[in-house]
């Protein structure tokens, strides 16, 4: 290890886990037996982070380490550990309230900045099923109700001033993190900038084109500064299709390292974009046997399941569940108040989807232009026809964050993707 | 005492003042001479604090101490002492960017909960003169050009990330202020709460109109939200003529203990709302000698004073001084980029002055029907004088509040407060 770490982390390996796992009684007691019986293996293939599934004789779990660098750069970029504490902590403020939707948690340890948590099997990762051509059938409808009681739950509807304070004070500084989608999100991907990649030379004009767009920059620059100023909730921070494990039956959210307090738009309009870009790539997805199209109108059909789930819990949460020092029952004692909040709460929905909109356009320009890609994408290997699905989605982005008024629902979304 | 307070903490009198002074070598060497020498006078008049003012042969001091409850209360309110932590960080955080603008910070003892301060002198409080019919030429431009500073210092244009989140971090827990503000500026003036008062019977009919306006209601709970979630800037948080401290020519903003990370218009609004009501007050000051209707005029005039000094200083602070990770220049190259980003800083400053209107609206309604009142009118004895200018007063934050589309500018401002 090159890089200078604090006493007493190591970097595990698949050898060190379990010596690390035997020394914590009760994740030894979940595995049952002795090291000499645990099978283990490195799966991590993220972007960040160690990812070790151990499988014992009367359980499994499932450690994730922070590595002092962002593992898909190398130890050439730097990364501070401390994103697993922030991690961690997400879990147990939002894991009380999201009714299952996340992966158990056990143990944090934070010398080792290594959190433990159930193993998920026979979970796949959703963007990799929906790549596949696969459908659940209820994954959206969940990942809703996730987004909406998580963030519902730490913000200032579900808390009082002191535990919204306790969340700001906390995740204030998970800086690393919230400085890396501040520049891989919002200010690298229309800049020039090493980090950024694209379809090449087939994209070269359009990268170049984008880069060139003024009222494009400008707006997104102003998103950029709303991301970091607009401190509605806890927020997941990465909420696209590779933060979600599925079964037919089952979804967890995993992987919440981004959060902080930000905007509830972001972690809505993430889900989103990843959905339309997933849409937007499955014809580089197609078959001699299934050319994709039915199972490109499902995955942008639950664009609109999605936003109905999340805005019908988070409805249906202000109506019943607040207990925060904002919007105050007092206030609202007649029936004619009763109306007039009912509006305003239509009205905080429609602000938290006109965010999503602008953050889903944001976030589909960077997984064309930016940093990191996406799978969807990227594993269409012939350039020919990656391309032009790429053109698609980064047009529809584009009127995302310069047309909002042309996305007042859902159902403006499925309706122009489908006509581009 | 019969609120418990940590060890270490008394509340100061005359003569312990002076045992604390003289213990601390720099302060004793500020007054000069021996304890025995210096004079001491309790001046605290505001809702909170002790306030201290000493002089010494070769200087003076100001002291300013928490009280372990609401001062303007009693100990029936109980208040944490921790407010003067959050105003010592405030003046360390934001002194070195206004030039002079607020009182020299000498020291903090943290066990005391206790801010050492320059004595101003011959400095009255800004609202006394504008009651007493003085005018100040530069003060509008003065408090116009702190805002401007202090908030682009503590904005993400004048830090990065990393700093912001220092502030973030620190100013979030300074919860039991801004759960006051959250309780007598957003809540209880349109609730029914024992903390409210009126000029009553006069004006008994205006408050319950006003406690049964739904639209307004939602609106200002609106706000609310708004003001715990839009981390802007490092705010004053309660910037009113009472927290100015003028000569004819020197300008002093104080008393920034309600300061946190939130929407950069409350101080702005603040500071618009102290100015209109001045306005219509004056009519109630009026003599035989003096109709007051020259100091009317010159009290309105200077929101557009104040307004163009904030927003000059905003906008060549954000063309010149930007060191943020927002806009980030690396994005805006060409002349045509030049041009989208001036065209956005226009909108920012929009932003903040339409938000500045809507918190003048709250901030007026709350010093009319809520827990603390302006010495503006209330030094306006006779209630068949006052009634009236209140409600001409309180007419006009319903309309900045219910209207937003009226107020563009500062002179609309103007226009409606003169059209009343």
């Amino acid at each position: 290890m090159s890089l200078s770490t604090p006493a007493g982390y190591h970097a595990l390996d698949e050898r060190t886990v379990l010596d690390f796992l035997d020394g914590v009684p009760d994740l030894r007691a979940r595995l049952g037996g002795s090291p000499e019986s645990w099978a283990v293996q490195e799966v991590g293939d993220g972007n960040l982070n160690m990812v070790f599934l151990v499988d014992g004789p009367d359980g499994s779990l499932c450690v994730k380490q922070s590595l002092p660098y962002v593992r898909a750069a190398g130890e050439s970029w730097p990364l501070p550990l401390d994103r697993a504490f922030y991690e961690q902590a997400y879990y147990r403020a939002v894991g009380p309230h999201v009714e299952g939707l996340t992966p158990h948690f056990y143990y944090y340890e934070p010398a080792l900045y290594a959190l433990v948590m159930e193993k998920l099997s026979p979970h796949i990762i959703l963007r990799r099923g929906l790549i596949e051509g696969r459908r659940y059938p209820d994954v959206a409808r969940h990942v809703g109700d996730y987004a909406a009681r998580a963030c519902f739950a730490t913000s200032d509807f579900g808390l009082t001033i002191e535990e919204k304070a306790e969340l700001n004070a906390t995740f204030a500084r998970n800086t690393s993190l919230i400085r890396i989608t501040a520049e891989v999100v919002f200010t690298d991907p229309l800049s020039t900038s090493p980090r950024n990649r694209w379809t090449s030379p087939e994209l070269d004009d359009l990268a170049r084109t984008f880069r060139a767009d003024s009222a494009l920059k400008a707006t997104v620059a102003d998103w950029g500064w709303r991301f970091l100023t607009n401190g509605e909730a806890l927020i997941h921070g990465d909420l696209h299709s590779g933060s979600v494990m599925v079964t037919e039956t089952d979804t967890r959210v995993m992987d919440p390292e981004f959060s902080f307090v930000g905007p509830i738009g972001f972690d809505v309009g993430a889900f989103i974009a990843n959905l339309v870009m997933n849409f937007f790539a499955q014809p580089g997805h197609a078959s001699a046997s299934d050319d994709r199209r039915a199972q490109a109108d499902w995955v942008l059909d639950q664009v609109p399941v999605f936003w109905d789930a999340f805005e019908s819990r988070f409805l249906s949460l202000l109506e019943t569940g607040s207990r925060g020092d904002v919007y105050t029952a007092g206030l609202f004692t007649s029936p004619a108040d009763q109306q007039a909040l009912a509006t305003q709460r239509r009205a905080i929905l429609d602000k938290i989807f006109g965010d999503a909109v602008a953050y889903a356009g944001v976030k589909t320009i960077r997984r064309i232009l930016g940093f990191a890609h996406n799978a969807d994408f990227e594993r269409i290997t012939d350039h020919a026809k990656r391309a032009p699905l790429e053109t698609k989605s980064i047009q529809l982005a584009r009127r995302f964050l310069l047309e909002p008024e042309s996305f007042r629902t859902a159902a403006d979304i499925v309706a122009a993707a489908r006509a581009i």
